[in-house]
């Protein structure tokens, strides 16, 4: 396989935007164009990753549409889509595209715009993701499906819903220096969950979870030139290099895993990304995890292997995932305070460990780091990839 | 690169099914899966292809479903989706992920189920590959663009109603042919076009298209394996190769282009995937071109090569593209017979394709043939993606 290295990032802010699907994906590839200074060097090939544009914005096809919009013919194009883990996924296409010979210089952009639709047509359209007979028609969505994991995790592990609080404090407080981020507010804990105001602030919304133990609805795009290591002289001073992935497949759903608490997909899919990399967690320096739900952060930072399973609750409490603590997650914001627009995610988390690795990252830049990690939660941990960055070439 | 060789294929009969998406997405990789003899030898990775499973379904992340439901965990699965194209879209990515050397055994199953809607309700979904802002809010469907392309098309080059009509009945003849066929039946051009009824029976769909001009809408699904080179004599001993392939966008909309009637992404993807191969449109032995309309075929065996501008119509005429003539086209029956499960038929191109070079195509059989083309026809021309395969590995 030829290495592939990362020669360009963008991304839009994240949040409602007036903006349509078309145009958030073109501002941010322009923005990683721009940062890959492509000038007129013709890209092989976009990929687009998305998950719902056909049900939220009554569009398909959109790689061939954003070559056209981007004037980039005679580009090979094409969407991949693995639910919320669509952003990896299509990453993953464009690094075997480049690690095969077949192509060079290869963009992938992913976006969602979920804000064209109410809320609640953009959590059904996320759960069309769920299992057609024996989910999804029951009524089941993705936030149910967290809170019947986090009460079973809270029941095995004792973790606390203020333990999941802290997760949102943290995320919401490193959201505040991203000027990406979709939500910008500074939360204290007492204010969330401890105050009488608490139940009208931060509602149950499928309890144990409250509002601030759920990612916002987004619409957002972000984007990554990834180029053969050879030619990224080419378009970069500071590249950072693909040095792992890893994937791996569970049940869809939930109640047919031996152990519905055990994250399988999570603890196969960082392994191999790790293996590859030739690295063991301790040896990371900053993660992005998929913190759809508070609980999401702490299952997985114990499934990738940054703590054992049980602590990741009292990790959260001792600050050790803070940006300065002993492995910073989320130094972003995360899907908490960033935003979610699905298509965008995995894609969005690449964006922020070049940023860190390139030591880009402002003010909430982690100190002296040159291994990033990244992990993308498909379905309910039915389809996980994680890759692992590291600085240079 | 890799080489990589087809070791099973398979699919379902296409047409009107009572079995919903997921059910036709199974059944195709079964029959894909024991035509490789696959038994329980791990496969790496399942890629879906599909275009309007979120619309016309509801459902989404086919790739994680299809895995589970097969018994294929934790096999990497996600879904590839490049309008029309999205079955050749789906076999490049697993070709790249092949070649690569990440993988060595990847299933790629395409499939769309298009009749749980009216047909209106399927045209609608088809043209949301149309222009977001220049095409699907004036009403413009794929329909009314191949009918403005063929009025250019015969106004150019003198095309005739007949020679249209020729294209459909050779296809549905073959279609005859064909167990897994849509439409079987046996037409004469007299039926259809010149007797008295023929105004009822094969009234415009958009003039000069008529009923007969055009592609039925279909459910179905198609799957074919890809292996390493060195690993496939564990699954087959009638290996083809993928010798080659091309792809290439155009304007998403047809009236951008400078020339209306030059489709020019065919004959770049056509030109990229014969250079690859070592080959001239001479050296093919059998065709699979994207006949959704009749012109279509005409105007493809043109960009293509097979004959030159303006005389695709008279080589119909001739005889020469059917099965015995110079270069059979669409021995399956093509999209017009075989039918248009939009996500499945790039990949029942190369099911045919492979079926031809074994010399398994029984009362179908093109003689003799080592070497097939295929030509997957994405947008209205915008994304068009071709391969060469040929017998032996």
């Amino acid at each position: 396989m030829r290495k592939v290295v990362i020669v360009g990032v963008g991304m839009t802010k994240f949040g409602r935007r007036v903006e349509g699907l078309m145009q958030l994906l073109s501002e941010a590839s322009l923005a990683a164009m721009d940062d890959a200074g492509i000038g007129d060097k013709p890209l092989d090939a976009v990929y687009v990753s998305n998950m719902a544009g056909g049900i939220l914005n009554h569009q398909t096809a959109l790689g061939s549409s954003l070559v056209d919009r981007l004037s980039l013919l005679p580009a090979a194009a094409e969407t991949v889509e693995n639910g919320p883990a669509s952003g990896s996924s299509a990453i993953k296409n464009a690094y075997f595209s480049i690690a095969s010979g077949a192509y060079d210089l290869v963009m992938v952009t992913g976006g969602e715009k979920m804000g064209d639709v109410p809320g609640f047509v953009a959590t059904d359209a996320v759960a069309t993701m769920s299992h057609p007979e024996a989910e999804y028609p029951l009524g089941i969505t993705l936030p149910s499906l967290a809170a019947m994991f986090t009460k079973l995790y809270m029941e095995r592990y004792g973790i606390t819903s203020d333990q999941l609080a802290m997760v949102a404090l943290k995320n919401h407080l490193n959201g505040l220096k991203n000027p990406y981020s979709h939500i910008r507010g500074d939360f204290i804990l007492e204010g969330v969950l401890h105050c009488p105001e608490a139940i009208v602030n931060n509602p149950y919304i499928a309890e144990p979870l409250r509002l601030y133990d759920c990612c916002p609805v987004s619409d957002g795009a972000a984007s990554v030139i990834l180029c053969a290591e050879e030619k990224a002289k080419e378009f970069t001073t500071v590249p950072v290099t693909i040095a792992g992935f890893g994937q791996a497949t569970d049940h869809q759903t939930v109640h047919e895993r031996e152990d519905p608490t055990d994250l399988k997909a999570v603890t196969l899919a960082a392994k191999k990304a790790l293996d590859m990399a030739k690295l063991t967690p301790k040896d990371i320096d900053v993660a992005e995890l998929h913190d759809a739900f508070t609980i999401l952060e702490i299952a997985q930072s114990e499934h990738v292997g940054f703590f054992k399973k049980g602590e990741g609750g009292k990790a959260v409490e001792a600050g050790l995932t803070q940006i300065g603590g002993k492995i910073p997650i989320n130094p972003s914001g995360g899907l908490k305070s960033r935003g979610h627009p699905v298509g965008a995610t995995g894609v969005a988390q690449v964006v922020e460990l070049v940023w860190q690795l390139r030591g880009q990252a402002g003010e909430r830049q982690v100190k002296n780091a040159s291994k990033g990690f990244s992990l993308n939660f498909g379905g309910f941990g039915n389809n996980v990839i994680a890759f692992v960055l590291k600085k240079g070439a």
